[in-house]
């Protein structure tokens, strides 16, 4: 554990400056708005160790697939997410001395990264240049407007010695990824432009082995100033435009920038994109800053009108809880169904901006909460759009059907371990699951009766076919596949697995008795199709154990050596820092909850007995090295009244990051871990469940806190939830009057 | 199937210029001293298609593992063979024209390899620089002086015009692999010397990422000739030295070459490895190349004397056969015991000249019966000189022990696929194994007793750490496996595995019990460690199934779907080029033998029904893809007295590589497959058992043939056994009398 910023309700902020872990604060200090964000690394330069990361929304590189031996199936390529142009850069110097907060050590620091308002403000003075200055920048990524980024400079002379200021607008292509392969360059530059008040630059990825997914992107950089035009200066990556103006004693100045980026992938050449580009500059020149911040803060004030939670009486929660949320929607809020959620969203390049099963098991559960539907059915649409790429994946493997892939950003597989590719199928079942759960939560069936019902459909086809019939059983199985729980390799009949699978071909079938005419001709499923999946519903193999009473994670699971977790030497703990993967693999520890999982997903269909059971025997086994995992522990903790483990569980995800716990924050936030603290309180704490198309609490109150609020959406509503110690207050804040149930209680709301 | 070669007994040979299968000719005109060894190149140089290759035992280069993403335990380098400086190279002009076969079209060609004096030769007639000329081209690699290769050219002028000839001796370090990372090249020169009548030139393996494991090597070309020396020639990587020669009609030259290398393996030093160079060259330029010929030919014959196989009424079998011991021998005679038998020898880079359990489970048995038993203790004391590695590789899977590695050069794991790297450790069973099979065999009880009961004492050390107790079964088991049938893997309870780990603990007991006190008190074996050993012996599991009457391959193996090969639309065959991984792992199709690969090694201990059963079983849901599989299932169909299954098998594997079954020879020779023939002849046909310190012989004959005889040292004799249509005949070639078992009955060999 590393706290680096000080606790605050609504900030992330410091006034200490700490170079040496310079890297977890950039992490942390990350602003984004889906179409691009940012790691808070320093406009100006910075000479000592740093982690510049400019990421944009699906723009990135299918590197070459590195396997040990290639074998059919395995994908052709792993896509990297590429750090873009560095479009915000801004040099400044000082009677020539250039200022870099790795060579002059700065006073009075503070850095604050706004959550409420979304921006990010660092200040500091100076000695530079032989005179002393304060500096303030201020940053924003717009929610109003998705191309623009604005800064704001203010320098002001705080001494008596005359000091020349430069400032530079540049646009600089010469970045890279410190996960390159052979420390390649991804852009190469097509155009540079300087005009007296912008600078302009378009680039290229550069080509690759798969003649595909290339991505041409304009940048320009628009400049308000007090400051006077000076020389430019082009290389062959970058393009710059300076500024200068001497501050006497007390004398400042103001230095913004407004930058805007198109790309490809709206536009279809580079003359269109150039067009665009100039279009945006001419909107986002013709506004003030402060009517630019405006527009951008109203956009968050609604964001938070309609998910705030609010924690009293523990201000470490507080301030986790609105990290969590501020980091999620900065990834992603439901603007383009081209998007998705990265584990990293735009905060770093492990994982990078790539999909993965996250999405639909822990960020729709949320996102369904806190945003409109239109979030998460855009999240739906995005696994829609990439059938094609679904069923490239299912061919590859020689299977009919859609297979969505581990790891991708445009629909074709992308990761590179076999046991992973196209063995941890469990999230084909999770992709139709989060259908099912849109339309249980929204009750809107126009997806799941329509585009969904094609998902849906195609997953089945693919479960047909991959399953098999073992004779001696008289089952159908599921051999090769590897659970949530990754310390668990290619193990045949995951019990959730199995599960996902037997009910995405039940569901399917519900669904097709209710679709109509045209969507069903389109489906083409036969009546014979449909004996066949309803045998293997029929006939699917669950493992169980009479004996314990509970799901077997997987065959043979019972047979390892089952001593508990905390029967171990903690030296040993995270095993995958400590052990070999090859004493993991052997052991029966789990990675993150997996008959758990599914406990969860379908928790309204188990006895209270069978999940204390389940909870009982896996709980002690599981060391929670995924930070998705601890709140499903949570949450069914909650649900069997275990209070205190329910609440030591949230503990574990609620400030993941802000606290450094997996010493690995300096590489970029656990975005889609970030969902976990929300769920945690809402599902855990609150009881929060949807039955028959009602809403129900069974709320409890945490020992250490006073009380805790939050808000959410259901069915055009916006709830709002407050437990103390006097009990559970419901409110309505907007929509029709509801009923739900407190506990038993059918309660109906009004404003 | 394609066969580019004659038919003849001791020829491998052609008159058909076929440039359109090079590298198969290449592979298949390969030669070899185990020291050092060559694919059939040209040594004029070849602008054409052509695999270059040209292998030092023992060097090579340890290169970054590519992994997809790293865990612990895995290897931090691969090992890779790398193409040695070629220092036979002899570039040949007529008239300014240079000669090379991809430009001018020979006539009267003939490719020819004499296994039984192992020498290859090249003749064509050319016209070439406007003259008409024949080249002869004679190359051995000497079985006398292992530092040796001689090489002869003669040139004659079968026109009228006159024609100049200049020949290079050459050494050009400026050679690379085909499987570089990056077209790296390998060497570095660090010093070139030319004299008249010698080229020389050291160079360096370059530096890599574990700062060790580099190797310097001496190369020293000396010519006698008929030629005038001209002018010399130097670059970075290269050095030569020209000679010329005028031939008027009918005028002919000879260019003799005699090439020496010397490496960091054997002197400390660059300069004494230039000092033993120039001693080398003072040795062979001391002899005629036909003395240099004779020396090499009598060691040859001396091999052949002690394991030539007769086949008659089936050519094709003759000359595999012989092809197949031939190779095998080129490849390892046991001269060194750091040096093994890689799975393509010195005939190409895949796998290259890296060690595999091949060599105890299938060269070793072969070796026993042809050569000398110091052969096969030289492959055994290989690992025990290896035994530090081993350690290592235990250690980073956290375990007590040596873990053997997959594959390795140093004893250090060098495999990079986790599943294959610390899952398929039956490897260790069968180290264990091969020292077993030795002492049966010979009767030779002194490594046993000392060298291998280390290594049979830290094999069970890792074996007892690797196994866990289930509570449930009552049994010690070995979960996270993958026996010798790959197309299985990360499973639990390989029968194979557990058999061959209960065998080597049960094993080790037993040599404990016999060694003397110096040896028991360096081994350490306590009585707790003796008790606990015995323990496992007798808890382990060993999967069986009752109804079957078989044992299980692995737990869950029969709840796959288990239809026959013979069921499938042949299209999909080979399995490995049309299936994904993923459904072959799905599949019930077994790679090898795996089950019947311990029948094989226990043949004695299991009843004709068992066998049977086990057989009729898995033999159906066998592809044999790998190269390795045929012989073995020969030899049990034999024994089955499935005799014309036990031919059927026998056929697969008798001829791979003559008649490129596999259509990839042209990457090299299977050369630890070559074993097959030889044991399905002599374990399978001819049923040679080894029971009780007794040679027991049941012989039938193959339909297709006349007769069948093969020499076997057996205890210091040579015993010839000839089987043909009259029965089986005996006799005692060298050596004592002896008594022999044959179908039952004894019978007493005297010379």
């Amino acid at each position: 554990m590393l706290r680096t910023f000080d606790v605050a309700p609504w900030h992330v902020t410091t006034t200490k400056w700490d170079p040496e872990h310079k890297r977890l604060q950039e992490s942390m200090t990350s602003l984004g708005n889906e179409n691009l964000g940012m790691r808070g690394f320093f406009e100006e330069g910075y000479s000592g160790d740093t982690l510049q990361g400019l990421y944009l929304g699906g723009v990135w590189f299918p590197d070459k697939t590195r396997v040990g031996w290639w074998k059919n199936g395995y994908p052709k390529y792993f896509g990297k997410v590429i750090n873009a142009v560095n479009f915000i850069k801004m040099p400044i110097s000082v009677n020539g001395e250039v200022v870099d907060l790795a060579k002059q050590t700065p006073t009075n620091f503070k850095l604050d990264l706004d959550m409420q308002h979304a921006r990010l403000t660092r200040s500091f003075d100076l000695v530079v240049g032989g005179a002393k200055l304060s500096f303030v920048f201020e940053r924003f990524i717009s929610a109003a407007q998705k191309e623009l980024v604005g800064q704001r400079l203010t320098v002001k002379n705080l001494g008596e010695t005359p000091a020349t200021v430069v400032v530079e607008n540049a646009i600089d292509a010469d970045v890279f990824n410190e996960d390159a392969n052979y420390d390649e360059k991804f852009w190469q530059v097509l155009s540079r432009t300087v005009n007296e008040a912008s600078v302009e630059l378009t680039a290229m990825t550069k080509e690759n082995d798969f003649g595909t997914e290339r991505f041409t992107v304009g940048f320009e950089s628009s400049v308000k100033t007090t400051m006077s035009a000076g020389e430019s200066r082009q290389s062959e990556l970058e393009v710059a435009q300076s500024y200068h103006q001497t501050l006497d004693a007390s004398d400042s100045l103001t230095f913004e920038k407004r930058s805007v980026y198109v790309s490809s992938r709206d536009f279809a050449d580079e003359a269109a994109i150039i067009d665009r580009l100039h279009e945006l500059t001419s909107l986002v020149s013709g506004q003030t800053f402060a009517e630019l911040v405006a527009a951008h803060e109203e956009n968050w004030a609604d964001r938070w009108t309609k998910s705030d939670v609010k924690i009293a009486g523990d201000d470490e929660a507080q301030q986790g809880i609105r990290f969590n949320l501020f980091q999620l929607f900065s990834t992603y809020y439901g603007q383009d169904a081209r998007l998705n959620i990265g584990p990293k969203g735009f905060t770093g390049e492990k994982y990078g901006g790539a999909t993965y099963w996250d999405t639909e098991a822990f960020a729709i559960p949320v996102y369904l909460g806190v945003a409109d539907p239109s979030v998460s059915k855009n999240l739906l649409k995005y696994r829609y759009n990439q059938l094609d790429g679904a069923f490239i994946n299912a061919q590859e493997q020689g299977l009919k059907g859609a297979l969505y892939p581990m790891v991708t950003f445009n629909g074709v597989e992308c990761h590179n371990e076999w046991e992973i590719t196209f063995e941890e199928i469990h999230r084909n079942g999770d992709i139709a699951f989060a259908i099912y759960n849109y339309t249980r939560y929204t009750g809107d069936k126009s997806y799941v009766l329509n585009e969904g019902a094609q998902v849906l459909t195609e997953i089945s086809r693919f479960w047909a076919d991959r399953v098999h019939f073992s004779k001696r059983a008289g089952k159908y199985m599921l051999a090769g596949v590897t659970g949530p729980d990754e310390y668990q390799n290619n193990v045949d009949n995951n019990w959730y697995t199995n599960l996902l699978a037997q009910w995405t071909l039940k569901y399917t079938l519900e669904i097709l008795a209710e679709v109509d005419d045209a969507v069903a001709t389109k489906l083409a499923v036969s009546e014979a199709e449909k004996a066949k999946w309803q045998d293997i519903v029929d006939r699917f193999y669950l493992p169980y154990d009479e004996e314990l009473g509970i799901f077997v994670e997987n065959d043979g699971f019972l047979d390892k050596d089952l001593t508990p977790v905390k029967e171990l030497d903690p030296s040993n703990l995270p095993l995958n820092q400590n052990w070999s993967w090859d004493k993991i693999l052997r052991s029966p520890y789990i990675k993150q909850g997996d008959v758990l999982q599914g406990i969860w997903d379908f928790i309204d269909d188990f006895t209270p007995e069978q999940k204390e059971k389940n909870f009982d025997f896996y709980e002690p086994l599981t060391v929670h090295e995924s930070s998705l995992s601890a709140s499903i522990h949570s949450i069914l903790a909650a649900d069997l009244h275990k209070e205190d483990q329910a609440v030591e569980m949230y503990e574990r995800t609620a400030r993941l990051d802000l606290d450094n716990y997996n010493n690995d924050t300096e590489d970029g936030l656990h975005i889609t871990s970030m969902t976990g603290a929300w769920l945690s309180i809402v599902q855990g704490f609150s009881g929060m469940r949807v039955r028959n198309d009602e809403l129900h609490f069974a709320p409890f109150l945490p020992k250490k806190w006073d009380a805790y609020q939050f808000r959410q959406l259901f069915r055009g509503r916006v709830i709002e939830v407050k437990v103390d110690a006097d009990g559970t207050h419901l409110s309505l804040l907007s929509g029709d009057p509801i009923t739900v149930d407190l506990a038993g209680e059918k309660v109906t709301l009004e404003k």
